[in-house]
C-alpha cells in the first residue's frame, strides 16, 4: 500500500509499504482522507522519537467489524483495557497505550490503517468527509470545557491563530460572552473575523492581565510565558502545545498569582461529531489546500508554512 | 529601633533604624516574636529585588487601634482596597499591593512594624506566642484545600521536608487517608514520623506515578520536575516554591498527561488560628532554635542550614 513514513531521519512517500496487520480488537480501515496536524510536524522535528506511518486525523471505512462499510473516525489512543488506569475509565492515559501515528502505532497517512474497533465512531450522513476529518482536533477543543469550569461572563483569550486555535475559538466563543483570538497572521485572523470571532494581532494584545482563561495553542515555546502574562491572578492557562525538548521560564509568578495551568489533550469525539452535524462549527474555511497521498511530503512542508491552516491528504481519490 | 535589614547587597543588623511611619489605615505593632521563612532566604538571594526590613511571620501587640494591647498576627498583603481586584474580593492579588517584608514594605524583623489594621487577627489566649508565629505559613498550608478539591480516598505526596512541607503535611494528613512526605533529611523526617505522618527518603520515593496530588514545597528548582514524575495522569501538582530567576523543564508531559499545576500562596488566617487553638497542628517540634533580634544575621544563616526547621527571632526578650 501507499504511505507517508518517517524513519527517524527522513520523511518520505513509500509506494509499497506492507499492509497493516490488525492486533487483537483492531480492524483495518480503508482511509478516505486525513488531516495534517501540528503534532505531525513536531514528530518529524523529533518529538517522541516516532518512526513509522504518520497521521492521526482521518476518515475511513472499516473493512470488517460492526461498522464495516460505513464512514468512521477513530480515537487515537489504543489502550490495554486491563490496567488500573483503564479500569479507572481513563484509557486515554493508559501507560501501556500506543497512539495512532504518534506512539508505536502506524497512523493514517496510508491506504490502510489498523484501529481498535472500540475507538471507532460512525460519521453521521449529514457530516461531509471534509468536515469529519476535523473530528479529532475538534474533540480536543471540546476537552477544554470538560476540564475547566466555564461561566458565561468569563473573558477568554485564545493564543495562536493556527488550526487548533481556530477550533478552540469556535467552540469556546459559544460558551462565554468575551473571547479574543490573539495571533500573528492577519490572513488567518481574517478567517475568524469572517465568522464573527473577535481577533487581535499579537502586537496589539491587551497589556493588562485581564483574561480569566487563556488557551495556549501557539505550538511554540514562547506561548506559555505569553499566556502567563495575559491571565489574571487566580486565572487559568490551558496548555495545548506539545513541543519536543525543554523550555525555560520563570515559575514564581504562577505561585505568587496563584495561577492554574491545565494540560489538555484529546477530547470527546461524540461532542465533536454532534457539533459538526448541528453546523455549530465551521471547518470549510480552515481548509487551505489538499494534496494526494502521494504528495504527502510536499503537503507536510506546506502545512508548516505560516499562513496555512489545514492541509488535507486525499487518500481515496474518489472521496469526497 | 532595632531591625534586620537587607540593602540589596548585604544583610545586617541595624541598632538604630528609624521607626516606621504608619500609612493610611495602618497601625504600628510592637513585635514580640518573628519566624524565618524560606522566602526570607530567597529575598537575600535576590528574589523580587527587595530592600528594607525583612520579616513577614510575626506576633505582636498593636500600639493603637481596636486591637491595641492584644496579641495579634497579621496578613502580609497590604492592598489598595479600591481597584477591580480588591473589589473582586482578592486583596491578596491587588496589583498595587505592598507585602510586609517582601515587596516595598518594611517587615517584622524589628522592634516595630506598620501593618494595615484590617490585616490583623487577634490571637486566642489559648494559643502561645510560639505557636501563633506559625499562623502565616500554616494559613498557606490551609490554602491548598481551599484551591484543590480533596477527597478522603486520595493519595497525596508532600515533596520537601522543610518548614512549609511539615505544616502542609500536618494539615493535609487530616483530610486524606494516604499522605507521604518525601524528603532528603532523615532528622527532619523523624519529626514527622514522631507525629504519625508517613515519610520516605527521596532515594526511596515511589517509582510509579501514583499520587493524586503532589504538593511541591522543596524550595528548589528541581522540585517541579520531580513532582511531575510522581503525579498520576490527570493529577494535580500544587506549586508552593517561589524561586528567583528562570528554570528549565519539559512541559509536554503536562499536556500529554493532562496534569494540573496550581500555584498556591497565602491562605486563611482564621482557619490556621482555629487549628492552633484546637491543637490540631503541632508546631513546637518544628522550632529548631531561637535567637535574639540582634543576632538576626546569624539566625538567617542558621535557617539556611539543611537540618534546620523553624528559627525564631525573639524580639521582645520578655515574651513568651
Amino acid at each position: 500500500m501507499r504511505a507517508v513514513v518517517f524513519d527517524g531521519a527522513e520523511l518520505r512517500f513509500d509506494p509499497d509499504r506492507p499492509e497493516p496487520v490488525p492486533g487483537a480488537g483492531e480492524v483495518v480501515v480503508r482511509v478516505l482522507q486525513a488531516g495534517i496536524c501540528e503534532t505531525d510536524l513536531q514528530l518529524v522535528a523529533g518529538y517522541k522519537g516516532f518512526r513509522g506511518v504518520l497521521g492521526h486525523e482521518f476518515v475511513g471505512v472499516p473493512l470488517t467489524g460492526h461498522l464495516a462499510g460505513r464512514r468512521v473516525v477513530g480515537e487515537i489512543n489504543c489502550a490495554c483495557g486491563r490496567c488500573d488506569t483503564c479500569r479507572a475509565n481513563l484509557p486515554g492515559h493508559c501507560p501501556d497505550r500506543t497512539v495512532l501515528g504518534i506512539v508505536n502505532h502506524d497512523g493514517a497517512f496510508a491506504d490502510l490503517v489498523a484501529v481498535p474497533e472500540r475507538n471507532l465512531h460512525a460519521v453521521p450522513d449529514s457530516v461531509s468527509t471534509d468536515a469529519a476529518v476535523f473530528t479529532e482536533p475538534l474533540a480536543a477543543a471540546f476537552q477544554i470545557a470538560a476540564q475547566v469550569p466555564l461561566e458565561g461572563g468569563m473573558r477568554i483569550i485564545v493564543l495562536g491563530d493556527g488550526r487548533l486555535g481556530h477550533l478552540c475559538a469556535q467552540v469556546l466563543a459559544r460558551r462565554v460572552a468575551r473571547l479574543t483570538v490573539v495571533g500573528k497572521h492577519p490572513a488567518k485572523l481574517a478567517v475568524l473575523d469572517a465568522l464573527g470571532v473577535e481577533t487581535c494581532l499579537l502586537a496589539d494584545r491587551p497589556q493588562s492581565r485581564s483574561a480569566d482563561v487563556v488557551v495556549e495553542c501557539t505550538g511554540s515555546a514562547s506561548g506559555l510565558p505569553l499566556a502567563l502574562a495575559l491571565v489574571r491572578p487566580r486565572g487559568t492557562v490551558v496548555l495545548k502545545t506539545t513541543i519536543a525538548g525543554e523550555q525555560t521560564l520563570s515559575l514564581a509568578p504562577v505561585v505568587v498569582d496563584e495561577m492554574t495551568i491545565v494540560g489538555s489533550r484529546c477530547g470527546p469525539f461524540d461532542q465533536a461529531l454532534e457539533a459538526l452535524a448541528a453546523g455549530q462549527v465551521h471547518v470549510q474555511p480552515l481548509i487551505s489546500e489538499r494534496f494526494d497521498l502521494s504528495e504527502g511530503v510536499t503537503a507536510m512542508a506546506r502545512a508548516a508554512e505560516p499562513d496555512v491552516l489545514k492541509v488535507l491528504l486525499q487518500v481515496d481519490a474518489a472521496s469526497p
